[in-house]
């Protein structure tokens, strides 16, 4: 959950401050983001399940995902690992192996390692900098008759973890168990090692187009779509069919007798960009494989639904429960 | 504990990594500078004693003594919390008014918040940027020769919390019992509410001395200064009657039977700054009642020492485990 501006903002060199992705700040030129966001055992992963290097890899994309949704590109990552007593020197290697991997990947300096001891779990807190390029894009500026565009598919990261929380269930009832996880690898790789979409500004770009908004899809597209409507000002519309489901994800829901749609719009952990595009860059998006138009925005009046296939509308506001 | 480097640095922005108070950026101009910690419940603070407010001004604290100690100034601050089910809404307002509180005295804007649920206890993180007005200061550039300097005075934050300890202790054994903490203001508040220096690096500037090497004492004046000398490649001499120890911690160290010089070079907490500066700019030092010069940088083989008030020589190494 992220919590409203708390306070005033004075300092000139501030142009974004709580309530974005990142914050976003001029000393000079260019201009800078800034993101910070925890991890918490327990609460965001499961130690049971979860392997060290994939944490470390996660905790980093989770960052830089926040950068591509400003349209900034990360540069220097900071963490600061609290390391309970269970935590051996090698757990602790393969953290740092992750990370670096994410930090390889997206072309970024780890800059600053802090170690405390935790009485209280495992905790990482992981700062991104990045630098602005060409102009930062908010979550607060999408206009009426915008498309609304997702990257990639959703539901998959919370599907994912829904067969690792089996899986270690059935461990818990019969230590001689082998957990069985060949076969859901699309699924919980979405889980454990999320890519941050560097590809997608880069591509709008190079198509020629500006989104009009833009931001990370972490607690699942209902709220984060209502999150994006919400500080713009606006309603959307979005339609069950367009919201991109992957194949693997689907089957993997069939199974667990989940809904894929329940799992797109509430799992959250996808990590994909959500963002606007005006009507007028509507033809710059046909072919483009990866990005779905799932909708538009609408006047606030108009609210926020989704149609289903069955042609329904659904608030969704009250999707925002599973 | 702060970790050494973990890896290659490839970005050509990235000035400083890990090592110092603080990672250096350099995007454009002017330079800046970004520094992240955790406080965890039961490790850095105990909920016992520990007011909400004065814990965010802490917290905030902390990291804007990182930032003078690179002689930059704060403008923007991030906090991600971990919020744990006993703490209310009140509470929460409580931190964040102490955040703001610091924010306030220290020019710098609240530009991110981060809410979680934790079910391992309250966690904090700060993320703290500022720009360097002037030049960064390391801490591994001191020369041999030059003296060094603390400011203020040191060991009052540790015995404010063996206070507060006691008193919890004897509340525990008899929860009839009214802890007594009159008179023990001058340590209480440092250790509750410390505050950044930020009128040092402003004093260096205005007198004409630019440190050569400088860092925040957190974790008590033996480890803080033994790193700076082994960053910097030397050794030093410092003096036992030079360290400055305020005379309300002098009398609480006598009733606690604890030596007054153990808890300044081992207690940690201050969050003072240490610095090193040429002799050439000794007679600019002079009759600056808040600084001291407590000994001077040798040759790495002479090794880092204290010299006590009966003339014997202590390993500061031997020093750091009270």
């Amino acid at each position: 959950m992220k919590e409203e501006n708390k306070g005033p903002l004075n300092q000139p060199s501030t142009l974004k401050g709580p309530g974005d992705d990142a914050a976003v700040i001029q000393y000079g030129n260019p201009r800078f983001v800034v993101s910070n966001h925890i991890l918490l055992e327990g609460v965001h992963f499961d130690l049971t399940y979860f392997p060290f290097k994939h944490l470390g890899y996660k905790a980093a994309s989770i960052g830089f995902s926040d950068l591509y949704a400003m349209n900034a590109v990360p540069r220097q990552l900071l963490v600061s690992l609290g390391i309970s007593a269970k935590i051996s020197e090698e757990n602790l290697e393969e953290i740092y192996r992750g990370i670096r991997m994410a930090c390889d990947r997206h072309e970024t300096d780890l800059v600053g390692n802090n170690l405390t001891s935790s009485l209280t779990g495992l905790t990482l807190s992981v700062t991104v900098v990045g630098e602005v390029c060409d102009e930062e894009v908010y979550r607060h500026t999408a206009h009426e008759g915008d498309l609304l565009c997702v990257s990639g598919d959703l539901g998959a990261a919370y599907l994912g973890v829904q067969i690792l929380e089996r899986e270690k269930r059935l461990f818990q009832e019969n230590k001689d168990f082998q957990p069985k996880l060949e076969g859901y690898d699309y699924v919980l790789e979405r889980q454990l090692k999320p890519e941050a979409r560097r590809d997608i500004p880069d591509l709008l770009k190079k198509k020629g187009i500006r989104p009009t908004a833009m931001m990370s899809v972490s607690t699942g597209l209902a709220s984060d779509l209502s999150r994006l409507c919400s500080l713009s000002g606006l309603g959307c519309i979005i339609y069950e069919h367009k919201i991109p489901i992957a194949e693997p994800a689907d089957l993997v829901a069939k199974e667990l007798n989940i809904s894929p749609m329940v799992a797109a719009m509430n799992g959250g952990e996808d990590y994909e960009l959500l963002f606007s595009v005006s009507i007028k860059d509507y033809q710059k998006l046909i072919g483009w494989e990866d990005v779905s138009i799932i909708g538009h925005l609408v006047a606030p009046g108009d609210g926020m639904h989704l149609i289903t296939e069955n042609n329904e509308s659904v608030d969704l506001q009250g999707l925002k429960v599973v």
